[in-house]
């Protein structure tokens, strides 16, 4: 069978969401529902941020979850050395691929960003530990650029690539295209997929990765991120139960809606009510055909089983919707 | 050049989001707003179902916008009569199709559908109204039934067929198949498409049915509706000013902020952090590598102008990821 990696970038990605804050035992429990419900990798943002971001990673660690601890480090050489010296399972390297990155963030050319790159990679490889590289906005960068780049970064070894939509801007069809090349011309490593929701199809390119042969899927809970956000875990859980449940038979479903509620709560915010499984209307039924028939067999009008994620079914029958007359 | 319609179902699908209740007003000021930026079409529930919504249709419909006003009614000939009797442009009648509907909602078989659909829609075009026929839950239909449907509706007159993901389970690519077979099958009639989010690829779906071949697409304010809503106004914009922003060359970006944020408040809800372009965050930058690239050129990570939609960025700069060490 097919294996899945499902990374979540709560404690780093969604720290970026604007507002987002979380104390230490806030990240620490975030951590350790994660790992309940079994994700594969918990990204933390680079140890030398500051000695607070160095204490919560050092902290994560040694809660010894199963889940690994990998962390998003810059092609820095202190960066990568402070982070090598926590015991963080790998290292997620990135550098901006684009036109864009390269001229309004870095103003490295390719040749120097390979040469930044390999001794790195190589460095982190002969530490033992996981590495993976990633082109920061792959979906604006030349594909020459970008080929030219993780061709020389899988020759120094790196394990994984990283195809992030840094902006939110791919669609479905492209996300497929992009990633089934690299999958075709690198069969030997894996493919990570990270994708902003600034035009609302975070979700779907995430399942698009995976169709094309994406082995690794970045999320947060609830979507939280920079801007819009990016693809939410409850989305994507969603998206495999539906379609293809073996990826996640060893996931503890039941634990989604108390980690969703959770950050939440850490976020002063509720759910919001678009947020798959957890939001707080996600298994309310109203319209009067609607409920009607839910009352028969909820099947009519749902596609997942709230009793499969430890929640219940709210049949709406009190409302105006549900009168004589009522329509759907 | 294609024309593409939107059709706004706030004050019909959107009331049938659990707590969504809206005064006569309110119901007006969505709908002026709804005409100022230009959408085709605005869904009202049908009259039958209160006096209070007879009301407020017929008040709707003496506002005298541009932008049509649509009942949606379901195929019962008094519920027909009652659409016919206000002065709404066109009526959106609608049949569940699938096992699951016909089982536990109506219990009427396809021969039977057909029966009662074809005379109704008849009554409608002889009365000179627009009418359009939806398949309910489409996607979960099975295909012979779902096209001897259409053929009979098609043969009746009906102008615009409808293709809903009732449940939200359809992926892009089933979505792009179906709405290209019919788009081939049905050349001469229009196609609309509605996506429920249930698994988080509402937007998506929507986006995929119009690159298939359909010229109608269902939204709501902010995306609410029934469970976890439908696509958003938002996100269906932010898609097509990215990929087909001829489309919407006639529309007024400018009021989008102000609907989503009366409807936001109508609701006593703030827009949800994944809501593209009206957002509190779309257009904030927290990242240290973030906004130090998009002080140079906001382009770096932004693919929306935010002056476009008369919105303003905002760079967090005063957030500790912003410090010396910052990492994005
Ligand atoms: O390192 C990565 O793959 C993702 C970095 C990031 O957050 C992005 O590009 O949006
Ligand atoms: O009439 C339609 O096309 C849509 C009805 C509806 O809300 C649905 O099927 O989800
Ligand atoms: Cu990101
Ligand atoms: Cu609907």
């Amino acid at each position: 069978m097919r294996s899945l990696a499902i990374l979540d970038s709560t404690l780093r990605e969604g720290e970026q969401f604007s507002g987002a804050f979380f104390h230490l035992e806030q990240r620490l429990q975030i951590a350790r529902l994660l790992d309940a419900i079994g994700v594969t990798y918990i990204e933390v943002p680079s140890p030398i941020a500051s000695p607070e971001t160095h204490e919560a990673v050092q902290a994560l660690c040694a809660l010894n979850l199963r889940t690994q601890i990998v962390a998003h480090v810059r092609c820095a050489e202190r960066d990568v050395e402070a982070a090598l010296a926590t015991p963080v399972a790998g290292l997620n390297l990135f550098y901006g691929t684009s036109t864009e990155l390269r001229s309004y963030s870095h103003g490295r050319r390719i040749d120097q960003i390979i040469a930044d790159a390999v001794p790195l990679i190589k460095r982190v490889r002969e530490a033992g530990r996981y590495v993976r590289f990633s082109a920061e906005d792959a979906f604006r960068s030349d594909l020459v650029d970008l080929l030219t780049v993780f061709d020389a970064v899988i020759e120094a070894g790196v394990q994984r690539i990283g195809l992030p939509d840094t902006v939110g801007i791919a669609t479905p069809r492209q996300v497929e295209r992009l990633v089934h090349l690299c999958a075709e011309r690198y069969p030997q490593i894996g493919i990570e997929f990270h994708g902003h929701n600034d035009t609302g199809c975070a979700i779907a390119n995430t399942v698009a990765a995976l169709e094309a042969g994406a082995d690794c899927l970045d999320v947060t809970v609830l979507g939280i991120g920079e801007r819009n956000g990016i693809a939410s875990l409850s989305g994507l859980i969603a998206q495999l139960y539906i379609h293809y449940p073996e990826l996640i038979a060893s996931y503890d479903l039941e634990k989604l809606a108390s980690l969703d509620q959770y950050v939440a709560e850490s976020l002063n915010l509720t759910i919001p009510f678009n947020i798959p499984i957890t939001a707080p209307g996600a298994f309310t039924h109203r319209a009067g055909v609607h409920t009607k028939a839910v009352l028969q067999n909820p099947r009519a009008y749902e596609v997942l089983n709230p009793s499969d994620f430890g929640l219940a079914r709210h049949i709406d029958v009190g409302s105006r919707f549900t009168g004589r007359y009522a329509v759907g």
